[in-house]
């Protein structure tokens, strides 16, 4: 049978068992968890909402709807720098959720908790007259004071990102059916890379005493990067040709050139955009092999204020948007 | 002009001043707050879901709302016996919210931070096709071992309520149409329970060393007084004659005596249900004048499983629902 469990059923059989592994999520059972802080360290806590026709589609396999919500947030953390410690879910369910879609769901968090090395502690189930909507508290740790914060970068550092840019943002212009004329394994790529980010986690753990300044680009490029000069009191320039594409992307701008704003303004990358003083440059190569996370040097902090892209002719683009509102 | 902000407006303007007095928020502007556990304290942390049309109403006035959403989850770290610090939000916003409704809701938020001492430290926002959608993660500290857990509970133990029991759900009865012939004043004190809970937080702290169980009254005293016989794998007999009522709910209960299961299954009291040893009931007293929270004794915890309310004739009552559930 499908059907929906009752609130305590889906909460003991198939909640439960993702918090099994951590002591101060007390099973499930009590008011709230509580959490040990190693002597030392400072909690990391960030909160994501993630509703269905907004920052999903509803008919996204539930495994990856799952992964999303969870990963959206461990992003955030390593961004901090933080180490992935748990995570409370409010899950808002329309009557349409079955007995299939949550063990789909569950199986989906429970592959990404032993990935990341993280447990379910607490939240709350509710249903809704509306579409699905899941928020996600995730908390980690970080060695007081070592936090990577937005603030610190300063003119004279290099402009660095993780991975690829722009693969999230043409995966839904992908499925939203803009983006036409891909082989079909780079619109599954580009899809793929839509629905399951994958956080930075390791990354960011290393870059302690070596970035000056992280975010993680939920918003995209140009925006987020603005959110670090914003709160450095600094600017920004970066060279569009030197972004770190993957093959699929690179194949979307040969046939439309244009898609570079898609690109740097399209959001849902979920890498890491850092400021990283020049003298500490040397380090990244080893820094990046060794968290199998291909860096990419692409401009520079400067004095003044905002972020412009460089293009080949070496003017700065115009674009109509600098980043995705989910608002 | 009402109209409605941009997200960065809304946040920058109106959120960030509810951080303001709490430096780990770094304003909300990072991709994280950041926070500092005193040395032998553990975090207690929970997170409540509240929809539209499920958990209260989208006319209630925006200051209702936002005392809801946080006083819901400051009732479960009452409950653990924690000390109230910060709270992330995910607020999911339909179209019709405007500025001047989320003016109100930020000053209701504003008001409730002072008077529990706690601070905005992050979250998120996003707009929703649904019905308003809030989730609410708060956190607060606790002596490390000393959390009251539901688990404690131990046959002999008296069950104690504090303040009146039943007011919210008749209060959600007399906005429902279902509940008629009380008086103005009594309508409105009991709807007013049912929209600004009032968080035990007081008594939860004093209450660390005296009571050996704890819950809070959310889902209707007979389903929480269950949790805490579950967790505790004990039974509890309570006096249906004995609950503590206001005058609202007396009139109510006068006109209509089979209010008494609205009254013992019907949540949204969010006053704490607890154990304590027979040995320690003296401390009651001077522990209930010195919070400002009534307390009293309605029954025994006993050996066995499940929740018996004996009514005036020495039987027990039945009933059809054991709690509400919001699932």
């Amino acid at each position: 049978m499908t059907g929906r469990p009752s609130e305590f059923e889906f909460i003991d059989t198939m909640l439960a068992p993702l918090a099994a592994g951590y002591a101060g999520a007390l099973g499930l059972g009590d008011d709230a968890a509580v959490i040990d802080v190693r002597p030392g360290y400072q909690l990391a806590i960030t909160k994501d909402a993630l509703v269905a026709g907004v920052h999903f589609f509803s008919d996204d396999p539930p495994e990856d709807i799952a992964a999303k919500m969870l990963r959206v947030n461990l992003s955030d953390l390593a961004a901090m720098g933080a180490r992935p410690i748990g995570y409370l879910t409010a899950l808002m369910l329309p009557d349409w959720i079955d007995r299939e879609w949550l063990e789909r769901f569950v199986a989906g968090l429970a592959a990404d908790q032993r990935q990341f090395d993280v447990h379910l502690v607490g939240g709350d189930t509710a249903s809704t007259p509306g579409p699905l909507a899941l928020t996600v508290t995730a908390f980690g740790d970080v060695r007081a004071g070592q936090a990577l914060l937005r603030s610190g970068a300063r003119p004279g550092d290099r402009v660095v990102v993780s991975g690829t840019i722009g693969d999230g943002a043409l995966g839904l212009a992908v499925m939203q059916g803009r983006l036409t004329g891909l082989s079909d394994p780079d619109r599954q790529y580009l899809i793929g890379r839509y629905r399951r980010p994958r956080p930075r986690v390791g990354l960011g753990l290393a870059l302690a005493g070596v970035a000056s300044a992280a975010i993680d680009v939920s918003d995209g490029l140009i925006a987020d990067l603005g959110h670090i000069c914003a709160r450095s009191n600094a600017g920004a320039r970066i060279r569009a040709q030197d972004l770190p594409l993957s093959p699929a992307a690179r194949a979307a701008l040969d046939r439309d050139p244009d898609l570079i704003e898609t690109v740097l303004t399209g959001g849902d990358d979920y890498e890491l955009c850092l400021a990283v003083p020049a003298a500490r440059r040397g380090s990244l190569p080893a820094l990046a092999s060794g968290q199998d996370a291909p860096l990419t040097d692409i401009g520079e902090i400067v004095t003044g204020a905002g972020v412009v892209a460089i293009g080949k002719d070496g003017r700065g683009l115009r674009f109509k948007a600098t980043g995705f509102r989910h608002f």
